[in-house]
């Protein structure tokens, strides 16, 4: 029953990962359309935006299967309840994958970001995406150490989240309102995604290793 | 045993109705202390954003904790795995509020918002505010039709965001870019805030009366 249980969790956590590497393809995908004006790849990112939601739901239940068949406790009912997180998590990032390549479809067939700033926001999505790939190996392996690079990957997110603010506030920008908007909500939803990439190998951390108090006796 | 379980549901789904109320409250201080410039209220929301931090981590272990011992099932274990997700919302809406406060401080003594943008700031914040707090009494009663009701709030919410981006791509925006950035910042904020309400009605709903599928079986 015990070894049941084990088996069960550990295929969640690698529908988890399966999962993870889907959506960050999705927003290497965006930026790419973003960046490169792909109008199709932009509306393939959206419309599989979806099949995340559904596998998300799938995941939450069997988790939920997996507490009403085991009554697992301790480690293991730690280790189900980081699944319900992180598909959460992981459906969240999805949701911003599909937020970038919504901008890049509403402003189609012009440019979402003005031409000087392409580079950065293709740093932004490969530094996004890289954080996605590796929250995934966390889930796939419980490396630590994995985990504790992504606090390290964060702090480049926000030094490139700072960046587009440096240059937004120049008192120089000349691309207008419309496109100091988008740079805004798409820096945010890049800088988000990262967080919640953060927050997966936290929570798959918190879930092996414990670290955090027991549960309050009630 | 059944009783005592359903007891500490209750309890629980009391504890997120009265941390719900609290990130009414703090969103509502939040929106003041931005349209009023008011540092302190500001600060004030900003420090108590760690209280609600340290209530969901409660919660959820209080949480854990009746999954351990009772073992639920069927509609209990939805229950007790819908004060997971809500804890997670109402953490969120607490972020939101403790953001909209940043913006307030980090612009003292300007104004964070142009003079013309205060009224509509106002309405924004109230719509907010009253969604949370319409939240809060769904969890604390249970009412579906105060839980559907959420979902047309949610338009006026959508609509009064359209409005702020309206006026923010009106190629008369005399305000210059950084307050256009802070306005583009705090209408998402505050639209997040409003579906973090909505997501609470849904999953309370959800949970007291089912509707998705039951889980898999694995």
């Amino acid at each position: 029953m015990r070894d049941a249980l084990r088996l069960q969790l550990t295929d969640l956590t690698d529908r988890l990962a399966e999962t993870a590497h889907d959506v960050a393809q999705a927003m290497a995908d965006a930026t790419t359309s973003l960046v490169d004006r792909r109008l199709r790849l932009a509306e393939q990112v959206i419309a599989g935006d979806a099949t995340i939601d559904a596998r998300r739901d799938e995941i939450e239940q069997r988790a939920v299967a997996v507490l009403a068949l085991h009554q697992p406790v301790t480690t293991d009912l730690r280790r189900a309840v980081a699944v319900i997180h992180i598909a959460d998590d992981i459906e969240r990032m999805g949701d911003l994958a599909r937020h970038v390549a919504e901008a890049a479809r509403r402003r189609h067939p012009a440019q979402a970001v003005p031409e000087e700033f392409r580079p950065l926001l293709r740093r932004l999505g490969r530094t996004a995406t890289d954080m996605a790939l590796k929250a995934a190996e966390v889930l796939r392996t419980g490396n630590v150490l994995l985990a504790a690079e992504l606090d390290g990957d964060d702090d480049e997110m926000d030094r490139l989240h700072a960046e587009v603010f440096t240059v937004l506030m120049d008192p120089g920008w000349q691309h207008g309102v419309e496109a100091a908007v988008d740079l805004t909500l798409l820096a945010r939803f890049l800088e988000r995604y990262a967080d919640h990439a953060v927050a997966i190998a936290k929570r798959m951390i918190h879930a092996v290793v414990g670290g955090g108090p027991d549960p309050l006796p009630i």
